[in-house]
């Protein structure tokens, strides 16, 4: 293996973000108490470091192209309980308290329907 | 807005995944029992297919360039649920139960240390 990231990326202690090619990791945000998968958005090194400072979920938005601190407008901010990192470092588990709906439409989650036979159900 | 999917992917009940320019989506698994995350990958129209088809697992491994079918080698396949689809449909929520560790490395989950202080502890 010529990454020379790779062996300690998988099995050392120190934080090393995988960053795609447009500098983002994946974030998986889940409910504290439900364990209910709420949004999945993206994290660049400036929303991660912001995430761990303020102890409150931030993104880098992609079609705004700037930092967003969930909630900053509509007040829903998610409080950080705990944040995990996988294997290979480019995706990142949220473990929040949500002071509101976390999905923009209003629901409590984004993944508010269910894929059943090809077609979708709400699942809410 | 000029993206005929645009409204009808948030309030409808047509599954039409948001693939992006690599013809991919998200897909997130937890853990039914558990709720944890478990691992973080991808899927591509025909992994989606499979997935649905089979009530196991598909995901299009992107360093192999190739469908797989987690457990296909391990043998720890992971048996579908649920299947769900957040409000633009570029990610997907797979609800499942494992039959074994879902972390190559034969961690139960692949988020298997917290970031703390910066750095990272075992979480398990």
């Amino acid at each position: 293996m010529t990454d020379p990231h790779g062996a300690s990326r998988e099995t050392g202690l120190t934080l090393d973000p995988k960053y795609d090619a447009a500098g983002l990791v994946t974030a998986v945000v889940t409910d504290r108490v439900s364990g209910d998968v709420l949004m999945v958005a993206y994290m660049n090194a400036e929303a991660l470091a912001a995430t761990q400072a303020s102890g409150e979920a931030h993104f880098w938005s992609r079609s705004r192209g700037r930092l967003w601190k969930k909630g900053e407008t509509s007040g829903n901010v998610l409080q950080v309980a705990e944040l995990r990192v996988d294997c290979d470092q480019d995706a990142i588990w949220v473990i929040a308290d949500a002071a509101g709906p976390a999905c923009h439409t209003g629901a409590r989650s984004c993944f508010y329907r269910r894929i059943e036979d090809g077609a979708l159900v709400p699942a809410e």
